[in-house]
Order: structure tokens, then sequence, then C-alpha cells
């Protein structure tokens, strides 16, 4: 059976919207990735790389099993990492109120034998050591994602280079891309992206969209029209599970296959923004995905 | 013969941005539309009603005259206007430096006889109880299509609601829309802004694309995927020409048809910004044109 594994945080989170306030929800980008990669996992396997406290709720591991979510590569020790965020009225960006990295400190990620010869391989933002760390132990990956974020092009920017260099896809946003390239034109970030050695870089413009580069090809995709936001939180790492789940059930890393996986990841990530947490991504059924993949067809025909 | 009648204004520019300056430029809502709307007039004619100064120069009427641009509804006397700009590093949003509204001060437009029973009308950017009272003057215009801006929303509020009520086709861009419609949700806004009477809105959204909402679909447009930005003045007026031409052109508002009239506008209007005042515009065929309708094909498939 082909293998995924995604590397990223599980974390506890605290999260103010104008819609509301949830304390003590799941969340972390491994979490939001691998819930939404589960939906195609009818032919790959599941396995998370990270690390949670003692005081890991069981509850949540059972919502990780329920969607076949292998954890035994989660390390386990001291107390599980937190976040506190708040998104303001415009619900552009997170606002950083507490971070507590706890179990996170000091995690040193070891991929056990039997997962070290999976073919696809989701490094969600975090240090780029530690994610060049994780990838040198995969003996022959197919399709490398990675994400990033501003922190890092600001402290580690040699190593960023390096593990950019090393992926097969990159996943920047916006001010990301902006910042990373120093142009204020996306489709210039874009082709410099590309110059790093990725063979695709898709740049995520939230409510305007993505777009997907390649030596060969550029595509602009849409955004799902969403009137009622409620939480942002986790839709990035949603995007991206979604669309290396469906890369590894397709079997198929082509520029028009990718396509269609960033249209899956935006379907996906479209339902994560409209609940806190998880909430909404555990009570939606592949038919709803299927639903809102075809209004994607349709309100970009002309 | 089918009419299209566009009231607007007519300058002379003197615009900076990060790639030069030029001065003395032929500028103005009126010039941009009609250029651009005269790739299209293989079967209607094209009337501008706007004003200029006894200054302004024979060369400009001239180009005007090469397009078959029908002058006869312009008012000549003072000084013409001018409209000095800047634009920023970001290009994103041009910062008036000066402004000498001169002949345009107390413009009282008429609609001459002939031009009465016009079925294609554009009212650019202006005072909303003037875009009224010219809109008066038609006897049966089937296709109404308005833009505006932000001192407007802000200063004659009621008058705008008015004429955007009369209007078929209601142009905003982002901020305009989030202004008006009190959200920071484009999507909220565009509904909101059908509930005023337009049967469409368009907002644009620059190098995002643009959004189309009608009482029965929606539909998301890529922006041309541009490297080079030279100047965006204009931008959005050679959109809007370019949209109305189009359908003038085609005898048809449908929404399918208007998706396509956005294309040919993104397209054109892309040409636009490649170069400082209709330096481009004017020497583009429309085999070029059709070349970048083209590529929008394919770079929206999935």
């Amino acid at each position: 059976m082909k293998k995924l594994v995604i590397f990223g945080s599980i974390g506890i989170d605290d999260i103010k919207t104008p819609f509301g306030r949830q304390k003590n929800v799941l969340g972390g980008s491994a979490i939001y990735a691998s819930i939404c990669a589960s939906y195609f996992a009818s032919n790959f396997s599941i396995a998370l790389v990270s690390a949670v406290g003692e005081d890991f709720p069981e509850k949540y591991f059972q919502t990780l099993k329920k969607k076949n979510i292998d954890i035994s590569n989660l390390t386990k020790n001291g107390k599980t990492f937190r976040w506190q965020g708040e998104y303001k009225y415009d619900m552009n960006e997170a606002q950083t109120i507490k971070t507590c990295l706890n179990c996170l400190e000091a995690f040193n990620p070891n991929i056990s034998e039997q997962h070290k010869n999976s073919e696809y391989v989701f490094l969600a933002n975090n240090d780029p050591d530690l994610q060049l760390k994780v990838l040198k132990q995969f003996t022959l990956p197919k399709v490398v994602l990675i994400d990033t974020m501003n922190y890092w092009i600001d402290k580690k920017y040699t190593s960023l280079v390096k593990v950019i260099n090393k992926s097969n896809i990159l996943l920047l946003n916006e001010q990301e891309a902006r910042q990373l390239y120093k142009t204020p034109n996306l489709i210039k970030a874009g082709h410099l992206a590309l110059q790093m050695g990725p063979e695709f870089v898709i740049i995520k413009k939230g409510e305007h969209g993505s777009l997907l580069f390649s030596h060969r090809g550029f595509f602009s995709a849409p955004a799902y029209p969403l009137e009622d936001l409620v939480d942002p939180t986790g839709a990035g790492d949603s995007f991206a599970g979604s669309l290396i789940g469906y890369l590894a059930k397709t079997s198929d890393a082509s520029e028009s296959n990718i396509r269609r996986a960033i249209i899956y990841g935006s379907s996906i990530a479209s339902f994560c923004t409209e609940d806190f947490s998880i909430n909404k991504l555990t009570n939606i059924s592949f038919k709803d995905i299927q639903e809102r993949y075809n209004i994607f067809n349709k309100i970009r025909e002309f």
C-alpha cells in the first residue's frame, strides 16, 4: 500500500474570531492536513510525525483513529503545544496572542523503519533545519510538498532555500511569496520560486484563490464563493493535506492533475473555515466535497 | 446602426510610476473606454460625451478620429482637465498629486438628438447627479453600465444609490465594494449590490481578476498573468469600454455573454497597463487581443 507521511504540529488551540471564541480545541497543521488527506485514503495509508504531551486528551486520539490515521510515529512527553490566536473583522491574518511550544520545543523527529519508504511526504510549516532532517530519512520519496512561513524567511533563509530546493511542490501564501522574492508582483515571485528548484509552486491567496506555476504552464484557481467565514485557522493546512491526499490516491503528479488537486484542496479548505477547529471537516462526506468541486467547474466557465 | 455613448472625462495626464514619468499624455475615462470599445465597433458607432479645453491638442483629436469615435457631443471651452498622479512600488493605487477640473468643473452634458436613442450607454466615474442627468436624456437604453469611486460613496450616497438602481451593470472595485456595503466579504458585498437594482454586479480586483454576480449565477474571472506592469492608469476604464463594446457588437447581455465580455475586458486592460497612457492600446491588433483571450481559456482549465 502507498504511504503518506505528514510532519507537522499537533496543538490545543484557543481561538477568537468576530463569531465567537473556542478554548481547548484540537488544532495544529498535522491534524488539519491528515484529516483532509483521509478523504482520499482508500488506497494509501496516512502517518503523522509529531509530538503531543501527556495531557493530550484521549478523545482527540479517537478522532484520529476514526480516520485511520497512524499515530505510531507520535512522541509523547511533557505538555502539548498550545496556541492562542485572534482574528479581527477582516479575517485576513491571525494575531498570535500566546504560543507555548511545550513538547515541540526539543522535538527530535524520527521516522520509523516502516515509514521511511513513503512515496508521499508533506512537511508542514516548521524550522527548515528540522524539515531537512526529516526529509533526509526518506529513502525515495516521489512527491515532497513543503510549506513555510514569514518567520523562517527572516530567521533561516539559507536552510529554507535548501529545503525548497529538495521539494517537488512549494506552498507559499501571498505575503510570503512577496517577502521571499522581494517583489510585489506574484507572477514574478512564482517564476523566481521555480528557479530555486521545485517543479511546482503554489501561491495561496485566500479569498482570491491560488496560482500554480510550473516550467511549462500556469493555472489560476478561483476561491470558493463563501459568505460566512467563521474561523480561517487550518485552511492552509487543509488545502495542503487535501492536495497531497489527492495526488497519493491518483498516483499522478502531472500538472493537469495538480490543477484538480488544487480544486479539491480549495473545496475542502472552504469547509474548514465554516466552523471552528475541525468541527465542519469531520462532518462532511465526499459527496459534499464533490458538490463544491462541481461548483468550481461552473464558476470559471466562459 | 446600433449606438454606444460614453460619458466620461478627457484629460491631459502627468503620471509617475517606478518605471518612469510621462507628462502631457492623453488620459481620462472616456478616452480609455472609447478606444477599447472601438476594437469591437464593426457594427455600431461610438460617441463621446465630454468636455475639452481650447488647448486640447489637435493630434489627440486625430487619435480619436482614426478610431472612428464621434466627437460631435464634445463641448469645447476654457482649459482641458488635468490630472497628476503617482504610483508607488506596489502599483496598487494611484496617489493624486494634483487635479485641475478646468472645463469639467461647470460641464453641463447634453446628448444630441441623434444619440438619444442609443442602446448602449457607459457612464464612467462621475458625480452621480450628473450621471443621472445624462441617463435621463436617453429614450430607451438597453444596457447601462456605470462606474463610480469612493469619493461619491462618501459625498453623494443617496444620488449614487439612485443611479445604481437605474443601471443594468454596476462596476465596483474591491475597496469600493467593501466601503459601499460595509463588509470585508466581497461575496456578501456583491449580493448586497444586486439588491440595489442592477441585474449584474462586477467587482474588479486588479491582479486577482474579477467577480460577476447576478441573481442566477456567479463567475470568477482570473487576471492575465502579467509580470511587467508599467502604468495601471486607465485599466478600469479599458475594462469597462471593452466590456460594453463587446456587448454592443454581439447584441447579447446574457450572463454567459457578459462572462466572455469580462474576459475580453481583462485581456485589453492587461495591454493598457503595459505602457503609459494609450501607447500600447493603440498599437495592438484584434489578433493580439484574441491570443490573450485564448490564454485565459488555458489558465483556468482543470
